[in-house]
């Protein structure tokens, strides 16, 4: 069967691009020369698009997208638990569910989850690859067995470390924090132990037959990522860079699509240049960056931390951000946390859109603005990125002043009628107004 | 009396200069040639100075700095309230406490605040200057009483919106927003009632008399900062700034020392350039921004849209952040919105320092990382920018997990054991050491 890269490489628009194209307000032609030459991916599995997908496209060329992780582990689980947090990932504007479920029957959990998923699903095979056996006991017949089958229940992209070489590892020893990536460390250890070469790299071509098959989306996985500042844009992760960009290559040349996974903990002034390595390296994939996290000194807030450092990626270059929540390196997210996680994620997406000029953008900015300066209440709170949590923050502030409530003030919750700004605005505009007439 | 400004140009260190040194781990010389040339300030009235004030510098040559609004409003206002506001944002590292104040007892608020407060401390003054009369009303009499009077109370900077010239009012008639600042309206209104000059303008040389007098320090206030993405960088408000960059000569000439005043709302890509106007313009004098936010759709949020900025900001020049709260546009921040507000801006200014490569800001994101590969929790959660609020998490998921919570597992709270990155990555690095030993 002919993969969706292959029909835009013929010429053709699909269904698919052209769906794609009106979702973003874009010529499907634009869509059609972007995935075909690699620079715009639409992750779309075959299953999952017969059955409930809205397809997306992650590129340059379109909006900036984003990815909320959920996932039972065996430290803590609750598929329920799953099933809310990804719904409401999705109604705050998530663009991308990855289900990193590493507990539990991955199998029910993963069906359930994609059967209730309008966006693209992704995961990390090697984690069900370890469930039941060492790292030590991984075969390429056990991981190509969970690959097809995760592809045949519509999983639309997969994190595959392939780029981690056996030749990288010892570049790490070096580092403060070493490999941070559960896949990157998982398959270190295998080929320390076994003294071979990294099995995905082995069976890339096999990966790519049934990616092919399913028209299903690559990820490669960046196993050897920065894990803190200091480790940052170091020889090892160059090393991994270059080779995930020869095997960007190899799946293009197989007709699969590809995004390209990237970091993770880099300082603020090495972003621009992580974005440009990326982009010549691996000739302008999709770049889908965990973070970046600008410091690594707010556990407890790196939502906000990798919400600065995703602006900027997303302004150089990305053009797929992975979420980070509150509660990254001290425990799984609850349902707030993933609330928090999707807002900081999507404003960064949103400032990188308006920040590059991406049509349309701003356009938001100006109707809450308009609002606000009117005093339009309903409208600026309708127009929020989270308008519940604008709505019962305004709430409160009336319950607690000495405002009236029914919204026919002509002054702010804020600073009290006499020094309203809103409100002497608007007389002196009356004022220029009447000067000029 | 000399100023300390005085004092560095002739070529002397003070006492203030030779402790400020000292906090930043910065040679004095260095400090006093900074101060000298006007590219740092170190804002410290007399007053405060004598009673319980322990000096802080402002500027490229030192660390970023952050400030925490806080006041009592006619809205909503509690002393104590407050007074537990200031307390936390300096314990949470606040440089900076500006009293906004604008209801209650406004004297009495202000002195109990500076006695409590041993960082520098910042008020609007126009702010009481309306409390009992119309803003038309307004004289120049009565603004210099009240200046004098804050400054006999020891309050170390002013903004003074003295550049929002006449002439400049009818620049922003065509803009979204308008002007946003309360100062800046106020003094707009003024303006256009009376036909006259700005009085800030008018009577600067005799503030700069008063401020002299207690060495307190300008901010010269942006009344006419953009308040939404559309009105950024406009004629408006560089017009403004060029009367700010006269002004800071002007005062400089008295031998006081000046902050600048910067937005406010302004698009990512815009950041670095309204550093550099500023820089140029007002002669490299310190630059202090409201944010800036980098979109303006996240009402409930805005402590993270101005992190982004702040970020850009002070790693492309500007020395001094004010904080933004999660309620700013919906109401006056409550304490949790202040801790919010002051952990955001705190993660700006550090991963500024850090994307500038400020001497030392790094070693503390080193030490908690080793901390973290370690697996050593206890420093880990000590690094921590808000230890309170790790630790808390950190242990609500132990709390919820089958792990131990007696801090000697060999794996981290997310995944599980046989996921667990930190723990094989031990393993891998014991490898590594083995083969090379």
């Amino acid at each position: 069967m002919t993969t969706e890269m292959e029909i835009a490489r013929s010429g053709r628009i699909s269904d698919t691009v052209r769906c794609v194209a009106q979702r973003e307000g874009i010529d499907a032609e634009v869509i059609r020369e972007e995935l075909a030459a690699g620079r715009l991916a639409i992750p779309a599995n075959r299953v999952h698009l017969a059955d409930n997908l809205a397809p997306a496209a992650v590129g340059r060329a379109v909006s900036v997208k984003i990815n909320a992780n959920i996932g039972a582990s065996n430290v803590r689980s609750s598929l329920d638990e799953e099933i809310a947090k990804m719904k409401m990932a999705i109604d705050l504007g998530a663009d991308a569910i990855m289900d990193l479920s590493t507990g539990s029957d991955l199998d029910e959990i993963r069906k359930r989850l994609i059967g209730a998923c309008p966006v693209m699903f992704g995961t990390v095979p090697i984690y069900e690859v370890i469930v039941d056996r060492d790292v030590e006991d991984i075969d390429y017949a056990t991981i190509l067995k969970v690959i097809e089958k995760q592809a045949a229940q519509g999983v639309d992209f997969f994190t595959i470390h392939a780029g981690t070489l056996r030749e990288h590892v010892a570049l790490t020893a070096g580092r403060v924090c070493g490999i941070v990536s559960k896949g990157g460390a998982l398959l270190a250890k295998w080929m320390l132990h076994h003294g071979r070469q990294n099995p995905m790299y082995e069976i890339f071509d096999d990966i790519c037959d049934i990616l092919r098959e399913y028209d299903a989306c690559f990820s490669i996985g960046d196993g050897l990522r920065p894990g803190c500042i200091a480790d940052a844009t170091d020889a090892a992760q160059i090393a991994e860079l270059r080779t995930i960009g020869e095997l960007t290559q190899r799946a293009w040349d197989k007709g699969c699509q590809v995004m390209v996974e990237g970091p993770g903990h880099v300082p603020f002034d090495q972003i621009q240049r992580n974005m440009e390595l990326e982009a010549e390296i691996c000739k302008n994939a999709p770049f889908y960056v965990l973070g970046p996290l600008v410091t690594d000194i707010a556990p407890g807030y790196d939502h906000i931390t990798s919400a600065i450092g995703g602006t900027a990626a997303a302004f150089y270059g990305a053009s797929f951000l992975c979420y980070v929540t509150p509660r990254e390196h001290l425990g799984l997210p609850n349902l707030e946390d993933v609330r928090q996680g999707v807002i900081a994620s999507k404003i960064a997406a949103h400032a990188a859109d308006v920040g590059r000029g991406f049509p349309r953008a701003a356009e938001r900015d100006r109707r809450l603005s308009e609002a606000r300066s009117n005093l339009d209440w309903d409208k600026h709170l309708g127009e929020a990125m989270d308008p519940e949590t604008a709505r019962r923050m305004y709430t409160e502030a009336c319950s607690q002043s000495t405002m009236p409530s029914d919204g026919r003030k002509d002054y702010c919750t804020m600073c009290g009628r006499r020094w309203c700004s809103v409100r002497i605005n608007a007389e002196v505009r009356e004022h220029l107004r009447a000067k000029t007439s």
